[in-house]
């Protein structure tokens, strides 16, 4: 990362939970929706109401949310050491085979921002319904300085 | 926690594999159901057979069990130093958006039981069906004193 | 393990991610699917397409993948201390319950070929749909020495 990622406004968590745990170097980074100034952005379902590239554009914008919450929390990028674990859900119709296609607008956010350090393992599963109608949810876990 | 909590029985593992695992201080608690006595309890589908007080009653359950399999595993929850991961998975039909509100069940009663210990990074997900019918799966990631 | 497993050449990453990550003595594994030289085995809907049987030997085959996958890794499995939480996902009707039966020949492959250090933590999912239409996916977590 040479310059500052410019970051949206973190999402409030949506429930009775923490939005990043940190625990002997590793956090733990909730859930994360598609969200914009709280509000949740490209609702549906991947293959129905909604198609590829704007799944897309939701999955990006969850990686979005996942680096403005842990910045947030850690008081800037610098201290990540390695993104380790990224699991995506991708909420979509039965015939839909492409969530690594959708994931993936995700993981090319995490490379773009964090360079070498965004590397990662990564599971990408397709869901019947995710939190108030949302399409895509990335879930991260990170090595941090503390 | 004050006073000790009154756990259920924890229930048997449902397949080849270890109820916790405990390695270099992190607990990885496998997923549980809402088990009573080893029986299910509230099957079905959240949105079409059972409703959210419903739904919310077997994802305490759930949290409750967790616990109790912890609790059984360590000889008591004054080793847990912390929550740190939850993953809520709630059978659901499509249209169906309050996963967070089921889950939120399940966090409720881990910070009524570990207090500040309880704070907890999660991701709620809707899935399609769960072992055995269950309604809820709720599986956690703890820092435990080994 | 007291004879050397014989693992199937593993497969190629789907998409912008790293088959396994280490960090501080922990392995992160890509999720994996059912694949014989880079082939999806076993296609298909549990307890529609394919029955409980094929399940099972699709969760197998992702188990040996992840092996595989760790293998290449780590120059050889006398590197892994233990297994430690397995999460398994089947893609199924509404109706199917026996996502334990399914995920346990994944389990049971794990043991056999670990031994003891394949004991695991484990979350057994029934999702909707999965990358390239596979029945199952397999992700692990799993304690090496660096």
């Amino acid at each position: 990362m040479n310059t500052e990622p410019i970051l949206p406004q973190p999402s409030r968590a949506g429930g009775l939970y923490t939005p990043v745990v940190i625990h002997q170097g590793i956090a733990y980074v909730s859930g994360q929706l598609p969200r914009m100034n709280n509000e949740l952005q490209f609702p549906g379902r991947v293959g129905a109401d909604i198609d590829l590239a704007t799944a897309r554009e939701a999955a990006r914008l969850c990686a979005m949310q996942a680096l403005a919450t842990l910045d947030r929390e850690l008081g800037g990028l610098g201290r990540v050491i390695r993104l380790l674990k990224l699991t995506g859900y991708v909420a979509c119709t039965e015939g839909f085979r492409q969530q690594p296609a959708v994931i993936d607008a995700a993981s090319e956010y995490f490379n773009e921002v964090l360079g070498p350090r965004g590397a990662h393992a990564r599971s990408a599963i397709g869901v019947f319904a995710l939190p108030h109608g949302a399409a895509v949810e990335v879930e991260i876990t990170v090595a941090v300085r503390e």
